[in-house]
């Protein structure tokens, strides 16, 4: 029997709830998958029913699709999907464009909402595009808006009545700090502020409440935890309080009341579908539809169950066998998400030197590796033996400065 | 020999330079299809290109796919195919998004760059979503600014010293006109004022002489005449002399000058990389990578000549057929695009019975049928057997107003 920090991997395994839906995604022979927070694997579902859509839906129906495979009303079906996983309310969210666009559409559109604020606050730990979306717009609005970007522990303290909107991702993309949706969410209703939420590194990773935490507008990303391919469409949510009354910045002919009317003036249409704007991209979007079934049976609390089980065994392995590696961020679980990092000196040559020993992390700079535990495809003894090579790789000193000098395009 | 307009139909096929590029699409029997104007067919490229994209480059390689299949440089590579067919000069395009949050792209950049004027000049018979987006942008930057959409044919004698940006589709989607594209942008030049071209029904029907034009900024689809499927991403074109000075509304990580530092402000990338935003749809962009190798050895000239072969042959058939169908837009084919159009009061039950005759064209609000040409995989003989169909079902009344009520979603 496989011991990690004094636990019964074989046990915890084989009592594993979440232990079958390992068949639903084809990972390949000797690779242990720490990196699903960044590309997820290919859920086995998807193969089939892009080569369908292809072949079939576009092959032969041609344009017909459209309303033969209802094509048209793929963002809102997908959306629907997305929306059981982030605590929404139906007909709040819609898969479409990328999450910087996204992002922009709902910053432009809580903006509008408080005119007389300029003040968009953020921190420092939010993910670069997030904060390149605003400073792109604050320019591009040019009307004395300041992008305010304190330290993740100084967010609370800064929300006051000068600001219009808070933007934060709720999981920090490095270091895996988790804010307290709720009650940041409050503080900002509290100031009068409205709360934007990136669910990059959420959705699909733990249990999110959107509905209950009041949040105003949320984005998110179809090619993490939700396994929908490199570049997956994204999602956007409008709470429903706000729906009447948000004017889309990027209006295009998706989000218009009659699209095929051809009219020449903008309307938009109801509720959410107003934040869509050009033609829905099918085949991505069919992908990502596919990938999403794999979590119709799943309970998110039981993911999260693991995902902390995943993590805390990792986290022990790893202190106990490779010093130099200094863990970031909480340790208390209640503000992490399903992501473990190290800072360590030679992370950027360690990565590479795990990777060539099929554990796939990822790097982010300076100094970060960074490992995503995705309870759907991943065992504890995945997660043990990943500490063992790690180990070993660190003792024996097998990364190699010279031979991965960091000259990839994408880390 | 089967006879159309006075022309031998079989020997124009016999002697078509273009002939044997109906073998690289999967085209179902039965079918005659002139709506590759709206989405075109599949090309049997891409079904295996995207089965290995899927199972291979993203099942195997995982995230080491961004790398090791180049997925980050494909919004230029696939850009820069599209630049061959439209006249741009290399490092001039990219691949990315949707057309309308393209045009919204270069529509901001283009007011900036003219930060002293306040028109946007478009045409009656512009795409809706290009004259939705400015509206957005407009209401948006609430600085003034004024859209001004005249009738196409007073776009020329519109264009002043007031005018900031003359906003332009090529080719109108209805009636099919088309602009003088080096005309108007000269004249746009000479008062001080850029042009931007949408070529949504240009790219891949015609030839495009982007710098032979010296249009300062393009947009386009890749769905229609590039073959790319359902919506496909679209493209954009920076001229070169703009490069360097344009400002990205839209200033996502992947228009950063060093996306994978992760710094906290944005700086933009060098040339039109500026204007990606998110992480590129890799499916999406692989469907249309191999759709777009289908133009790899086509003249455009050669398909020009053709599509004004089998637009003419059209034309002179139905409108010895159908009288009631009433032709639109300039006969002279200088000023016409590859479509064909005729206003008809029962122009949507019309386009029905020609659906379920095989003869798949698509109609347009209010009362429109419109036809579209694409020489890579229709012959003269589809088009007379076209033109025979809609001759029989008009001679019939075979149209059925009860049977084919609007009730599409999409028409």
């Amino acid at each position: 029997m496989r011991q990690g920090a004094g636990l019964d991997v074989a046990a915890l395994d084989r009592d594993d709830p979440l232990r079958h839906k390992r068949e639903a995604f084809d990972i390949p022979d000797g690779v242990i998958y720490l990196d699903g927070n960044s590309l997820g694997p290919l859920p086995k579902a998807v193969a089939p029913r892009i080569a369908e859509v292809v072949a079939k839906e576009w092959g032969k129906s041609l344009i017909r699709g459209w309303n033969d495979h209802d094509w048209i009303d793929l963002p809102a079906r997908v959306g629907g999907k997305v929306a059981r996983l982030i605590g929404a309310e139906p007909g709040t969210v819609v898969a479409t464009d990328s999450t910087s666009v996204n992002l922009f559409k709902v910053l432009a559109a809580a903006l509008q909402l408080r005119p007389d604020r300029r003040v968009i606050l953020s921190d420092s730990g939010n993910f670069p595009t997030d904060l390149y979306m605003a400073q792109g717009l604050r320019d591009l609005l040019d009307r004395g808006h300041e992008l305010r970007v304190v330290a993740p522990e100084d967010v609370e303290a800064a929300i006051d009545e000068t600001v219009a909107v808070v933007m934060l991702t709720e999981v920090d993309y490095r270091t895996g700090r988790r804010h307290d949706m709720a009650t940041l969410t409050a503080k900002a209703h509290s100031a009068g502020s409205l709360a934007i939420w990136d669910l990059a590194h959420s959705a699909g990773a733990l249990p999110v409440d959107l509905q209950g935490a009041g949040a105003d507008f949320a984005v998110g990303c179809g090619y993490k935890y939700l396994n929908g391919g490199p570049g997956a469409p994204a999602f956007l949510y409008v709470a429903p309080k706000h729906q009447g009354s948000v004017t889309p910045p990027l209006s295009g002919w998706m989000g218009h009341a009659a699209p095929f009317a051809f009219d020449l003036d903008y309307r938009p249409a109801a509720g959410v579908d107003r934040m869509r704007v050009g033609t829905p991209p099918v085949l991505s979007l069919a992908a990502l539809d596919a990938a999403l079934d794999v979590f119709a049976d799943v309970d998110m609390e039981a993911v999260r169950a693991k995902s902390i089980s995943l993590c805390r065994l990792f986290i022990a392995e790893v202190e106990a066998r490779a010093p130099d590696l200094v863990f970031t961020g909480p340790h208390d679980f209640t503000g992490r998400g399903s992501q473990v990092s190290f800072s360590c000196a030679y992370g950027y040559p360690l990565m590479q030197a795990l990777i060539d020993r099929g554990v796939i992390g990822d790097f982010r700079a300076p100094d970060i590796v960074r490992f995503g535990f995705t309870p759907l495809y991943l065992s504890h003894a995945d997660v043990l033996r990943a500490a063992e090579i790690l180990g070993e790789i660190v003792a024996a000193k097998a990364w190699d400065q010279e031979k991965y000098h960091r000259r990839a395009k994408v880390t």
